[in-house]
């Protein structure tokens, strides 16, 4: 492997992250606070770090599959490592364990969080959580492969391994002109946000950090309540923009084009928004026949069904109520949710619809061709043929996905949770989404649970985000072997 | 579709219905009770239904893959409808979706029962719920085809239908002798388990019923407490034979040809009993370290966790105790048995220990792909190389079980019980098992559910044991359409 181009592309994550830094420095400023200290130091080691690393350019820049899954998940997990250090310092978690579970959390836009007072901390830290959701949401990998010039078909071979979604749609015929595009896209909605919320009377800094997470999918709120103290029409704000965010990008990037027709058509945005649909009705009418409609008013009840449904389904784990009171027909349906995910190519986790989609469709194939063997059946997506070697590497990627989310499951019982706790804490971890059920639900923090476990989901925070393979390469011996024998 | 030779056969199966009924009636005059005219009258029912159909016998008699399926799915839905009338007639169980419950659950081996006091029960009736499982374990079709001389392939067509596992192992080389040589084993491993039973002084009709349910991996029990009043001795019988019913019965058959090694080689069942070692293992450690040891001799602690770790692996379903007060690991591995399941060519249910090793080698191979993508990976089981055509097979088999899965614990989760009793509830039945967890433990009936959830979960039973595709088949269009032509 080409360690040395890898550690390079590591020496640049690192620059980049203590540019970032600087943010929560001048937020901690305007506010007269002395915990964005920490981040200015933070952010200077990185760029020494990184610097240092930086300045002597490997001559082979090429990136194979392989250096681009390890690019991947080492740049991921230097990101948390040197992203929770201001934590630290500044004493708002003092825990390694936490400080490292939140900022794990945070980048891969999870929005789990181990603490259980959030408005105990200072306007630089609750800045630096947000931002690490809008960082991870669309990639920082993304974000250099705009700016570095590489090799071939290095530039893809890193963005599919940091990309969600089945099929890495590259809808400009240069991966640095995509990575453009996707930034200018990302960067205009979370603005849109912003605007929208700030037009409800929210307050600016809540307004910026309500909109960073809700961009990146992540969840964290500014305050122990979520979303629940604040306004109908800003929690409406904020559940479309959630919708918004889980679509395939590539439908903005035709509407950008003007092709209106070809982006009404997209199947897994078509898909994704009749799931929310279909969610809703039967969530509400459940509410409605057990009795347990949380308000009076029928707008009230839609908004927090659409609300819960929009946020678990992009996996960002926002709140506007305690959902556990809700009959079992619903809490199985936001289960539901939580593993079919958002559309690919979103900033969006879980299994993803497209995913989905296909593994349906492949099922339906299968039994229809034991009616007539020698029948031509060819799924499709998004009107184009599904080749082999793709419903060979989902079905694999849904079997990985099986045995990883067993296999956590396992260790995470060692806890000794009940089975709901346990099962949703690593449901709402690998997915990307947050808050689980049980101990793990809505109107709970995650710090009960033991420093084994934290590192367990934290692996499969990681796992999610990424897409399971960068991070379980690091499992396999190959990897290991490789590394040792320079 | 060859509609018509379907329809002969599955005449025949009333047929033997109708025969295998008089074992019952006989039960019934041994102990002087009435309940068994029911049964007689049921018996010529069959027959004479049965007689009807096989007395013009199709010229064309072509079983392709899509009729395998058919009969089998039919089969084993028309065993299961005149196999519960008895229970209706005789009072023993007098709602018919109750009894057609009991029975699905019989013929499928799945022992989940919804009788609150079966000791109330006469003994034809108990004797008829035992010999349901050991039917339903080796299964009725293949009973069939060591009868009826067929075209071609079409006695495989109907074999691979009914067998569990990827792949079915023809050990000799005409699918007749094969049979026979199964039932054979069968009835063999049956029969040292009644005398092993009764020379450890259990009563004779005990002996024979529990040795029906072992064999059949079928898990109803004669007593309320299951297997928990009998002796140390019956207990620890019990529990070898449902860990030698859980083995490939090539093994057997390799034995029976003196060869030895292979027999000892067979990589399939070596795994299956690792994992009950190891899950054993486990268990002991976690109880001892929580302090919930069962008894306080060494001896006695080991029996109880093999014999809940083999009846759950092996998914009979007897139990010795009430698990559900152990730690939250010891269940997370039960409920993982569950769905690993036994040996593929066993009369167990569930996954199969073979799909998973292939699944597990596929994800591997993918990511070991990734260090060198030229790199020719082939997956092997039993020293044999493993076709792409099969992992696709196995991996569309993960979906279709996933997605059926899913789609269960959503209809049964309207009836509004918790997240443990629903998902613990759909996995018992859907992997052929018997008791779950909560309300569905142990030491529960599952007569609670509403007749929905019983009809969604007698599905579920039908499509885990015959591994999906003849019951997900009956969802098709295709198949409607085809039936509907005539």
């Amino acid at each position: 492997m080409n360690f040395k181009a890898v550690i390079y592309i590591l020496g640049w994550i690192l620059n980049i992250e203590g540019a970032f830094m600087f943010a929560p420095v001048l937020i901690s400023l305007i506010y007269g606070e002395t915990q964005g200290a920490a981040f200015a130091v933070v952010a200077l080691i990185c760029i020494a770090t990184g610097s240092v690393i930086v300045s002597a350019k490997p001559e082979n820049m090429t990136f194979f599959t392989k250096e681009g899954l390890a690019v991947t998940a080492l740049a991921w997990i230097i990101l948390s490592l040197f992203g929770c250090l201001p934590f630290i310092i500044n004493r708002d978690i003092p825990s390694f364990t936490d400080a490292l579970f939140e900022t794990v959390s945070g980048f891969t836009t999870t929005g789990t969080s181990i603490l259980n007072d959030v408005e105990a901390l200072s306007h630089a830290s609750l800045f630096w959580r947000s931002f690490t959701h809008w960082i991870g949401g669309m990639g920082v990998l993304v974000f250099l492969l705009a700016l570095i010039p590489m090799t071939g078909g290095s530039h893809m071979n890193i963005m599919r391994a940091e990309s969600p979604g089945p099929v890495v749609g590259k809808f400009l015929p240069k991966v640095r002109q995509t990575a453009f595009a996707l930034y200018a896209i990302y960067i205009a909605l979370t603005v849109a946000e912003i605007l929208a919320l700030i037009i409800c009377r929210m307050p600016v800094f809540d307004a910026v950090n309500t909109a960073l997470a809700t961009a990146g999918t992540g969840g964290f709120g500014i305050k122990s309540t979520s979303l629940a103290d604040y306004s109908p029409c800003i929690q409406w704000i904020v559940a479309v923009f959630m919708a918004l965010f889980g679509i395939n990008f590539n439908v903005y990037f035709l509407l950008f084009m003007r092709r209106f027709k070809s982006a009404a058509l997209h199947e897994e945005a078509r898909y994704y928004l009749l799931i929310i649909l279909a969610a809703a009705a039967v969530i509400t009418l459940s509410l409605y026949v057990s009795g347990t409609l949380p308000e009076k008013s029928f707008g009230g009840n839609i908004r927090h069904v659409f609300f819960q449904v929009i946020s678990v389904i992009t996996t960002t784990g926002f709140t506007t109520l305690d959902y556990e009171v809700w009959p079992q027909i619903a809490l199985t349906i936001l289960i539901g949710l939580m593993f079919i995910g958002a559309c690919a190519g979103s900033t969006g986790g879980g299994i993803k619809v497209s995913r989905i989609l296909i593994l349906f469709r492949t099922v339906c194939r299968e039994i229809m061709l034991f009616f007539n063997p020698k029948r031509v059946v060819k799924i499709k997506i998004e009107d184009k043929p599904v080749t082999n070697e793709l419903v060979h590497s989902v079905s694999v990627f849904l079997a990985a996905y099986v045995l990883l989310f067993a296999v956590s499951v396992l260790l995470v019982s060692i806890d000794n949770h009940d089975f709901t706790t346990t099962f949703t804490a690593v449901a709402a971890t690998v997915n990307n989404i947050g808050p689980g059920l049980g101990k793990a639900g809505p109107t709970e923090s995650f710090s009960f649970f033991s420093g084994f476990s934290k590192y367990v989901m934290m692996f499969d925070m990681l796992a999610g985000r990424l897409e399971l393979y960068p991070t379980l390469m690091l499992l396999a011996p190959d990897f290991w072997k490789g590394l040792l024998k320079r």
